[in-house]
């Protein structure tokens, strides 16, 4: 049985590896090691918190304190992890050695800011801990216009914190639609106008060429055009943070990130490291979809893996993770939008050809007061049939009906026999007495004949 | 191919049979039976025409004349069938005789009411047609005390109608939750202790024994009680409308309600009818969760199952119906309860012993605004450890997620499958990073291995 954890990062997988070990075996000692000031927060909460809708101290969930004090986990903050010795099992950090049993590698990603010039000027920000939040939301006091670079949903919702703060907002996108990659152009779209009725500015096709500006900001310059702005946010993907996977010699997948055995531990030139997990953004995952790997870097999948780690560091009872449909949903705005599985582009990507069947509804019974656009489209295979993905745009509802989705491309159905097997909830606050989901598998079925 | 469909019943099933076969083969002449006044409505959203937030007209989606005009069926209302040979292929209503090549039994059901004395009188009423609903809005304006029998969902949404409606309102029900059956006693409690915040009185256990008056309703008398009202209403189930089932001879199942193959044809004497459909509350289903019969008597049930037998009526191309769950919601109160497959208590119809897996959470981030309580439990087979139920009390969120239950009990997946494969869509404004399904499940194995 392993008594010393150690765990390296204190996002949503170190935290739940951390809480998840001393919660199994309640005499382990658990360390976290981390650079951040603040532990346990959400970064999918930061837009809100810059926003002000949400105080900075109700999103951080736990202070090092409570950790402490409540679950008697000792966390080191603003402490650089210096190296790591797998072969005495341990790991120097702040200058002092501390002895580990299970070692938790949890070190997230980073935001990739592209290697343009002026990318460090003063007012350049990426947002990713509480710390980039208050200096976006310092930074804007004196700000009027605000340029985003990548329309991905945490650029949109900046974009839409930033309006709602009465700024000036460009979002510069280098491909041809929002959320591009996860969403379909035609729910993209939907997204793309109602922030542009909102008076953001979209310039698409548009890699940020240069940041420009003295000491600070002043402009950027994208599709041969220079937008005057005061504030830079580069929303622009995440990169698997690899220095300490690649310096103990983990195995790193094509996808520039560690791979992973369903225990959450990595490989070494092909091996099982047993005494080692991972967990979070760093890791390559499976796809529940179609057989390879791919990404998920989602809060929830971090969650999962990291109570999986920390519950197989300490337990002989393992626990298992699986593959990944990796549903996402954000709010934009009015409205809610949701994906899972494969969708038009993910599915080029693997060389597939898909159908697509699309309905149109509303969240509520049509007779019945406050009821929203609700959009939904799922894709099948053509070749099997099989449901691959799935995308929901609406005022409301979205989570739970991708969730529903999600159980339906993990575990396999075709097209036919989900519209044989779908059954739905109704009640007219909450739902039409047919869920255009079903309406949208039919549609599916006629064009996978096609 | 079938060209004269006859169908009778102007409810979700009946409605969506002809809409279906009229859709399916526009040259098909389809004709409507029924003895209703209102087609198309929802009978769901009746307890919020009474109490006005939807207007009469809203509810009834669609009127004879628009089916007329729109879609080129023909319906017959207030027109009672007299009888159906089935040799010469004639439906005999209002006195003329019909011609069908496929006919479509979709009568549905009546409301039960308890053969006591008094359930005749003046003020006495069912909650089934739209009728029903403007005769019982006209009765309340002199009334001041309602008695409501039955402590379903219909029962209690009617009584917080009743209640937002300045009534004085007593729900008598048998047993000893509300909700029974479908519901297990810790989620029903929920709902109970929130109505009786509201100031609705409940008497339990207690049959009602008699409705007592002269002319008109003066009080019922239940558990020993007399408690004066000036208005009753019956919520005491569906019984299936069996009369001309039973007049063709059609196999009825031992739930007593007609036997059908997956194309929605009903048996006789074991061989498969052909050129008959059934559809709606009147249909025996086949159990997803379990072998065997199970009633469903669900607007979405109904619904399905009347496309699927339009369809077939009029198509060699068939449809099949599959299993049932039933996935349910109501919105009662400030609270929404939902449930699919089994209960506690159907699941010891079933004869199996459950375990359960209960969590408790919030439908948005805890530090996000406006989160209200969500509580879900999860019901197991101890010997298969396959999901068989599950059920939700949430201010806003459910509907989709029992739809996300639904598919993994529709699946057959295990508790421990379950918990592997399951992936949760995660934004601040919508979810926990961990939806408290996912901690229901743990609690569940935890219990199987108990």
């Amino acid at each position: 049985m392993a008594n010393e954890i150690i765990v390296i990062g204190s996002g949503a997988a170190g935290m739940s590896a951390a809480s998840a070990a001393k919660s199994k075996c309640p005499e382990a000692k658990v360390t976290v090691f981390t650079e951040d000031e603040d532990v346990a927060y959400s970064p999918c909460a930061i837009p809100w918190g810059i926003e002000g809708k949400i105080p900075w101290e109700g999103l951080v969930m736990h202070t090092p304190e409570f950790y402490a004090k409540e679950r008697g986990i000792d966390i080191h903050t603003r402490t650089t992890v210096e190296s790591v010795d797998d072969e005495s099992k341990t790991v120097t950090a702040g200058g002092a050695q501390y002895h580990y049993d299970s070692l938790v590698i949890a070190t997230g990603g980073k935001v990739f800011v592209p290697p343009i010039s002026g990318a460090n000027l003063k007012n350049v920000f990426v947002v990713r801990t509480v710390r980039d939040g208050k200096n976006i939301q310092a930074a804007l006091k004196d700000a009027t216009r605000v340029v985003i670079g990548g329309a991905g949903v945490i650029g949109l919702e900046l974009a839409v914190a930033f309006k709602e703060m009465g700024k000036e907002v460009t979002v510069v996108e280098m491909m041809d639609q929002v959320i591009p990659r996860i969403a379909d152009r035609d729910m993209a779209d939907v997204i793309q106008k109602d922030l542009e009725g909102r008076g953001i500015r979209f310039v698409m096709k548009a890699p940020l060429q240069s940041v420009n500006g003295q000491d600070k900001v002043e402009s950027v310059s994208a599709a041969g055009e220079t937008i005057p702005c005061d504030v830079v946010i580069f929303a622009t993907g995440v990169r698997a943070n690899l220095e300490i996977p690649k310096a103990l010699g983990l195995d790193i997948g094509h996808l520039n990130a560690v791979i992973a055995s369903p225990t959450m531990n990595p490989y070494r030139r092909g091996r099982l490291v047993p005494d080692i997990f991972v967990a979070g953004d760093l890791v390559q995952c499976s796809s529940a979809v179609m057989p390879g790997a791919t990404m998920s870097q989602l809060g929830s999948t971090a969650v999962k893996q990291g109570m999986i780690a920390g519950t197989n560091a300490v337990c002989k009872d393992k626990v298992l993770f699986g593959e990944v449909a990796s549903p996402w949903v954000s709010c934009i705005g009015d409205n809610q939008i949701a994906g899972t599985g494969l969708s038009k582009g993910l599915a080029s990507w693997y060389g597939i050809d898909v159908a697509e069947g699309k309905a149109e509804g509303t969240t509520r019974a049509r007779y019945y007061p406050g009821g929203l656009p609700y959009r939904v489209k799922l894709l099948a295979d053509r070749t099997s049939h099989r449901i691959v993905g799935g995308q929901i745009v609406a005022g409301e509802g979205a989570t739970g009906r991708i969730e529903w989705i999600t159980m339906a491309v993990v575990c396999g159905m075709t097209a036919e026999d989900f519209l044989v097997k779908a059954e739905t909830a109704y009640c007219p606050p909450t739902s039409m007495v047919r869920d255009p989901v079903l309406w949208a598998a039919e549609d599916l079925i006629k064009n996978l004949k096609q």
